[in-house]
């Protein structure tokens, strides 16, 4: 059994489980490759290894920041000996005569073979009505307050499904800053940290009235719209004002099986989202439907109320609009659309990049109505899931 | 001559000069031509101009967002009457009977034709030492505190040439709070609003120590790396510490005109940067040259010392590495860098986003050296311009 060492310690915070022992290595001439006890070959190119020795001299013990620049060893760097030793993978350079040692558990994680990289892909759990009515993540408040592991399950199922529910939190107004500090910070914006989500008389935003919001995703404006959009009710005895929610992948995924060219017009063409305020005026220009660099649908951004006048060459003017009818209509369709009414205590968090949500209009003559929400990206829930991973 | 009348106010608070009149229009199938003074002609379609209809009844008086949703007219939507009034486009819909009324400055503006388009593009003004010695943006701090057409001045060469240099500031420690409101609000990060660049005993990042910082942009670890990053020189006694700036755009272009399949591989290859700390945990991937949608070079992302294990096909391991050592060795040439000694009261603002900075290692035998910081993002900085273009 290995342990962890301090010379390995230094190059990061993360244990490495050893799930499978190397039995051998073949020296090539780039690089060398790792035989492992399931038959699994991992190839390791020399400049990727000594890139990534963990000695105290290429990382500092401090930061945990690489001290060592790749570039200033020779493109051509090769072992004078490499061998197993205790399940390490230890190697001696060639030219300076620096000594590299690497953790079993760590390079298994770290292999790149095709096998390896497909396993690592994340996978979103995508959803319609009728399979978010039947599995809604919800906790309880107080639970995700005072446990880690339960935070952690919370935190790792609004990353894969994109929604989530807690239930029975404290109505005080400002309480949403505690439960953002659960994760990390809030993501601040013209709207300030914590915003108010009630009828004004000087509403700068549809949100801000009691109309109808139709099916929309928060801040499309911005170059990095906020990740998690949380909204927390306080008070709700107004007549209508229900959610809806629609998770935006679903879409694209029926889109892109279905609609083909709607698909490819909507994730290609760009579109101009512009927020004009008397003190900003934000603009961003990009695709509906953003791709990450495998062809995944990583992001919708999407808000009809939000858009600039499109900008595209003359001849993909009508197919934008057709595509663009498409998402829309596809949005309105009950089969994709979860209805909730929020009462006092409910916290509903979702990623505003992926999930699209809407208002019906309310009434105020039976009571008040009052939501306050805020934003926390994406970078803080994933680096927070990563943190408590070391430990739970 | 043509006042911006209330009836056009309503979609926006920005005022269109009329630079051309329009003659004629020709109707045709999808799209009407408008012929205009000086000979160009504008294609608009008719699902456009519904689109962008600018009555009170399509987009709210109240918040400038729109009311009406395109997908609620027909993808066959055509005029019943089109004409020329006042130099105004006066449109009559056919089956709802609704009318629209467009400004010509407005619609100059809008114009999508390809020329129309190419002559919007941005292009920023790209630098090596030789030009950025010549021509340094350089203002005085109180006079940009003070005068908002000096404020406008240095946003705009700040947005262009990604650097600028203001003399003579406050040296009080927070000073960077007034300042970022000058423009808008700070961002923050898991170093905080404002942060001290000092030595410090339990630092975190090289930047807190007395270490030398080779080229790099800040936080390539987080999906959105801040935009402008302000450095603030409080004290400056030590010996040593010059900054030292590169334009990564003009990088970026050298080696596409020279190294072309060391630019596509780094511009299509995803490198994985990774920030550990005892708190946090960042985690981003993505290229270090960043293409928007028209292939132009719109951001680079590069530290050295916060990459994680190269994680690609393995067929491409070797090109990545030539390719990175074409890039790193391109930054440290003389005749890219430009070195500058911060002396107390200067305030560096620069695009991260697009200028490598680093620093050499300092001794503080001579004296202190303390530098605060902070980050606003180009949302910020490009909302900011437009709303003093309005009144400037």
């Amino acid at each position: 059994m290995i342990e962890n060492n301090a010379t390995f310690e230094t190059a990061g915070y993360s244990h490495y489980a050893v799930s499978h022992r190397p039995q051998r290595i073949d020296i090539g001439a780039e690089s060398l490759g790792l035989v492992w006890d399931d038959g699994h070959v991992s190839e390791f190119h020399y400049l990727w290894l000594r890139d990534n020795c963990p000695c105290s001299d290429c990382v500092s013990s401090l930061t945990r920041e690489q001290l060592f620049e790749i570039c200033d060893a020779p493109l051509s760097i090769r072992p004078l000996e490499a061998q197993l030793r205790g399940d390490y993978l230890e190697i001696l350079w060639k030219g300076d005569g620096h000594r590299s040692r690497f953790h079993p558990g760590w390079l298994r994680s770290h292999c790149y073979s095709d096998q390896a990289r497909a396993a690592r892909q994340w996978q979103p759990a995508i959803w319609d009505r009728a399979a978010i009515e039947a599995s809604l993540p919800r906790y309880e408040y107080a639970d995700m307050m005072q446990h880690d592991a339960i935070l952690l399950r919370w935190l790792r199922k609004l990353r894969d499904s994109g929604i989530s529910l807690l239930h029975n939190s404290d109505t005080t107004p400002g309480t949403l800053q505690r439960v953002a500090q659960r994760i990390s910070f809030v993501r601040e914006t013209n709207f300030g940290t914590l915003f108010d989500v009630r009828s004004k008389p000087d509403a700068n935003t549809a949100a801000y009235t009691t109309l109808r919001l139709p099916l929309h995703t928060d801040l499309p404006t911005r170059e990095l719209q906020p990740g998690l959009q949380f909204l927390h009710c306080l008070e709700n005895d107004a007549t209508g004002g229900e959610s809806i929610l629609v998770d935006g992948f679903c879409i694209a995924q029926y889109m892109r099986e279905q609609h083909p060219d709607d698909f490819d017009a909507l994730s290609s063409l760009p579109m101009d989202f512009y927020n004009k305020d008397r003190n900003s005026d934000y603009r961003f220009r990009g695709p509906a439907i953003v791709l990450d660099g495998q062809g995944a649908v990583s992001e919708i951004r999407f808000a009809n109320f939000l858009r600039g006048p499109l900008d595209v060459p003359p001849d993909q003017v009508v197919r934008h609009y057709r595509a663009y009818r498409t998402f829309i209509s596809l949005t309105r369709e009950a089969r994709f659309q979860f209805e909730y009414r929020l009462v006092p205590g409910d916290l509903l968090v979702f990623d505003n990049r992926r999930v699209l949500h809407a208002r019906r209009a309310f009434d105020l003559q039976q009571g008040q109505r009052h939501l306050q929400g805020c934003y926390v990206d994406r970078d803080e829930l994933l680096s927070r899931i990563r943190v408590l991973e070391r430990s739970l």
